[in-house]
């Protein structure tokens, strides 16, 4: 059967159950079944399960029996819960669904590892994190077409099952994405300086701007209406991801304060900010000019496939297949 | 003759006669003569006064000429060159035209206002600064409706003479802008907010991007490509700025490294960030939700004129007319 748009490149994919059916989850839910994949989902809201169902979709409000039925099924757990909810997830997966392999897409990483960890479910677990978003949330934003040409971080740790490790990336693929591979440590470091510094300058610079008053506020333009764009998303989520992230944020943080003092004691001493912008200049010239490419020639299981695909996530390298 | 959109509300408005004719001057060249104002402008480059010709306006190379039609013709001298060349046409000023109105659209203000009183040319002058622009430079990029809907500051500083304020007012309103009156100093703390902190935090933050390597910038997306988009500007230009208001700088870069330094001390000691993510979303707020308002019943000349106007400028009040 001819269904090109529509079958998994995988032959061997299993179902994917995705517990969370908010904009995350609800997409994956939506991506992997376009793709032609067995799908099915759990969310605690009745509202939710409604929804999703009203739109054509496979879903349950009873955990218990969605986890029980990927135990059956040898299906891939997606878990797309917000942080706060992960261990209570896992802990319904390691008495429902202990055989299972797992994934997430939460923003943080080693935190998750390591409550995988404390489950004894590590050797069934790799993690992800797909970089697209929105800020608003809930099934009903969800788009099958979110992941679309987006960088899908597939955590490559020490313990990483090189078969479960193909089920997460080849779920990346269906959705559209290209894989980037990084131990979790490390992606929780690179999003620190790329994610959430970001939160944290800008929340500094709207208190700046707020604390010049109206007359301040009301010559506003550009430079300050970008700066302190994400200023506006919720605080809770802002928090959530900031504070998850705790220690990696620190070390960004305590660049960033160092990049500062010394840019203030220049303009203080010689009336000068030429190393910082200069700095800050390539180093937004770096952005704008990066190139990716893409990884091949290495398999998963392989000797020192692990390091391999490490050092090749950290040069720019992508997977676009396996 | 019936000519609403070419005949200023002015109806003793004088003539205009902008120095420099790059994005700014050229467009405010522009923007009077369709206001049906009379005018003529210079600048030092052969290249932009063809250009300008060629576009119908009359300009010349020839600095002393130009100065010397704008004292005999009683003109107001808009200075529109970068701020290192303010001080060599001041004194150009101060020999062929110290008995015309002057203002100017630098950037800053208390230090253009200090090298104008070096030339004794205090009495006559009352600064400007459109809030408005562009990344590119130059006459060709110039266009009479750059200041459409603009804030327009207007210096209102003790030694402000009435008449010459309302020619600078009327300037502003001709060119499509509302007038926002402010002291020159209270001009440069609020520019030092909104305009030259983003500069050094976008700089920050693309250093600390890069310095994440390739991982962390293939996994950059809107809160890091929208924080450090004015990093992208020409070094030249944003140390220009920056250092042309360093005291006001300080200050601001100063509050933004205590909140910073605060946020890391909540972080590190409780994992919290949640004073400064709350204080910055209702910042953000406060900024989204502002309302300017018209400022009336004040006449430039009348008792305490100049404080009610500072005072209507702090609390948002812009001028629509007088």
């Amino acid at each position: 059967m001819c269904q090109p748009d529509r079958v998994s490149n995988s032959t061997s994919a299993p179902p994917v159950c995705v517990v969370g059916l908010g904009l995350i989850g609800g997409s994956v839910l939506r991506a992997a079944d376009r793709a032609g994949r067995r799908t099915w989902g759990h969310d605690r809201s009745a509202a939710s399960v409604d929804a999703a169902r009203a739109d054509g979709f496979d879903a349950d409000a009873d955990l218990a029996a969605v986890l029980q039925r990927a135990s059956s099924e040898s299906a891939l757990i997606v878990i797309a819960v917000p942080a706060p909810a992960v261990t209570a997830t896992l802990t319904a997966i390691a008495l429902h669904a202990p055989n299972c392999s797992i994934t997430d897409v939460v923003s943080v990483k080693a935190e998750i590892a390591a409550a995988v960890a404390r489950q004894g479910l590590a050797d069934r677990y790799v993690g992800g994190h797909p970089m697209a978003g929105k800020s608003a949330s809930g099934w009903g934003v969800g788009s099958a077409d979110l992941f679309r040409g987006a960088a899908w971080v597939v955590g490559t740790d020490d313990s990483a099952d090189p078969g479960i490790w193909r089920q997460v990336a080849q779920l990346a693929f269906d959705c559209g994405s290209v894989v980037v591979p990084a131990e979790s440590a490390e992606h929780d470091r690179a999003v620190a300086r790329i994610s959430h510094l970001p939160h944290l300058l800008a929340e500094t610079l709207a208190v700046a701007g707020a604390n010049g008053g109206p007359l301040a506020l009301g010559l506003a333009a550009g430079s300050f209406r970008d700066g302190t764009r994400v200023a506006g998303s919720a605080p809770s989520l802002v928090q959530a991801m900031c504070e998850g992230n705790r220690d990696a944020l620190l070390v960004a943080l305590d660049e960033a304060l160092e990049m500062l003092q010394d840019a203030r004691t220049e303009l203080s001493d010689r009336s000068s900010t030429a190393t910082l912008v200069n700095a800050g200049h390539q180093a937004r010239a770096l952005y704008d000019n990066q190139e990716t490419w893409e990884i091949t020639g290495i398999t998963p299981g392989q000797d020192g496939w692990i390091d391999d695909m490490r050092d090749a996530g950290r040069r720019g390298g992508r997977l676009h297949h396996l």
